[in-house]
């Protein structure tokens, strides 16, 4: 499905190198041509748009994150991989400037986000299918539009898919203050449910947990004091939680994992400690604790006929963005023309979110 | 719930150590009335039977096995424990020798096995509440019959219950010559399914190969061979496995884990090996690999509301019997007062499962 979609964004092999075939419109795109891990090949080109068609529409992209998996895809080791040449970017947001005479789903002036991953959002204008598109309102911000539909989306698939959760119920996450776990905490509020919040233990500890807090976490804690104390005090205040989620794995995701309540679910949805889960076969079968693993881009895959899901989904968030119950993680902006520097930010560690501005 | 039935098991009061109350008729049981690590604990004693009432009955036990778990509960590491002092042994069959006017589910003549675990099997007699009983047939063999309610129902339960398998589907285990193991070699095979089969590296694997295959394995391959070379020319033959069942856990469970195709579920019923299973990150993110426990005594518990449910599976399985599709494991048969050796030889590691025959 990757192929094609890029297929479709890129227009039929009218993209850079094919020559211009009437070209309408020219874009700015950040292009690869390799997997490998130089990320210096990535290279700022002008690509030839093709004509708008009957079902298709032009974008002006107006933001783009780099994420984790961006780089994992242009590295090669990501499960899905771009044709050649590639533009690089996977989430984004557009202003639609140019409609097909088909097109009712959407109109010039509207926000845009796309549905798939491989999308390309590293460039200033796309043509494609309107049908690989979901609408946005223009009251959300430009920052939160661009970020919704990949950690929002994946923390409030978790928080809505693995366990029935009513309002009180707990949620146990680690990795807590990554991009993933501050929406989880948000949401999470937004829906009533409490969150029990580990992070690895660090010198401004005392000033991330005030943080996390003022995000709406009830609790939050050092690995190190789970693995001392277990949840002790804490289950006097929340019943034992029953959705654990993981992006850290090794010692951290066996801590969650005990720590659930009989017939718990432990989602999986990161590696970030690169150390296998290690799971007691005691919690499998006298505590009935299930394991799952969630991957945005399969569940879209999934759910890819069912347009008015997805489109709730991403109208929900985007509530809870406006009314502020969401808010955008921390981000730094960069200017399209230094994409280099948000590139080389991405993979170090402990960084903000960098995000592409393209106008 | 398991004081409740050894209420009823013992009849109210009346038992060992109460004094007889107009006695009608006594037994022998195996009695122990702590736990530890000390198995010579456990006394033959003479045990008072209460009058049957209007809706229980009166039962001559044939036969009882000694499994790994009756060892676990006397030791006080099961998760069941009984109420002092405990009859051992949950699992046997016995003979209907006496009924309460109140009875119409089984007769005089009839053989029966318990509904739940922490029944007490071992012991001549028993007055039971008769809704504690499931009917077998009196043509299954005494073996078959004694021994169906723990593994040949555990097998059945992980083969239908965890995946939607279709004749020609593919079913991997390790631990595949234990008492489950060769339940599922022989349940797959009367349902139309593969079987892939793990033992670990032995001097005499060729004889246990054969012997598996002989009982309907399609595939039998060690440890060390499935970690050197994958399922590899056996792929060829099977569609790659749905369902992945694991009673070793440590380096076993992750190879059964990594055999399985997207989307399929490991459960896990046992942990031999005493090592956690070690689970990558991205086979339940980019897989979709499931994984679950299961644990028989709650599945009985979760469904002890569903009497035909539990009788069908039972009529299931002692059809097999009949056929021949289903043999019982390989067993010693120990005359009840020579329990001890019963015992001490299930503790020790690769012994047949021992039979306790009562008469």
């Amino acid at each position: 499905m990757l192929r094609s979609v890029l297929r479709r964004v890129l227009g039929g092999g009218q993209g850079w190198g094919a020559g211009p075939r009437r070209p309408i419109q020219s874009c700015s795109a950040l292009v690869y041509r390799k997997h490998g891990p130089d990320l210096d090949q990535l290279r700022m080109e002008q690509w030839d748009l093709p004509a708008v068609g009957a079902h298709s529409v032009r974008l002006q992209i107006l933001a783009a994150p780099v994420n984790p998996a961006d780089i994992n895809m242009m590295q090669g080791t990501y499960p899905i991989l771009p044709e050649f040449p590639a533009v690089g970017g996977n989430e984004g947001m557009g202003e639609v400037v140019e409609v097909g005479a088909g097109v009712s789903s959407v109109r010039v002036g509207d926000w845009v986000i796309p549905v798939d991953a491989g999308f390309g959002t590293w460039r200033t204008e796309a043509v494609c299918d309107a049908a690989d598109l979901l609408s946005v309102p223009r009251d959300v911000s430009l920052l939160g539009a661009s970020t919704v539909s990949v950690n929002p989306c994946t923390a409030y698939r978790m928080l809505h898919d693995f366990q029935h959760l009513r309002p009180g119920d707990t949620v146990i996450q680690n990795g807590a203050n990554s991009a993933v776990g501050q929406a989880v905490i948000q949401i999470a509020a937004a829906l009533g449910l409490r969150t029990i919040n580990i992070v690895r233990d660090r010198p401004n500890y005392e000033g991330l947990a005030a943080e996390l807090k003022a995000r709406g976490a009830d609790h939050v804690m050092t690995e190190d004091e789970l693995q001392r104390t277990g949840l002790g005090h804490i289950l006097q205040e929340v019943p034992r939680p029953r959705l654990g989620l993981n992006c850290v794995g090794g010692v951290s995701g066996g801590l969650v994992l005990t720590s659930l309540d009989s017939g718990g679910t432990l989602v999986t949805y990161g590696g970030m400690a690169k150390k296998p889960l290690q799971i007691p076969a005691k919690s499998l079968i006298f505590q009935n604790i299930s394991l799952k693993g969630f991957w945005m881009t399969q569940w879209k895959r999934n759910n890819r006929k069912d347009f008015h899901l997805l489109q709730s989904m991403v109208d929900a968030l985007c509530a809870m963005l406006r009314s502020g119950q969401l808010t955008p993680p921390t981000c730094v902006l960069v200017p399209f023309q230094n994409y280099r520097q948000a590139i080389q930010a991405t993979v170090q560690p402990h960084q903000c979110k960098q995000v592409l501005l393209m106008h």
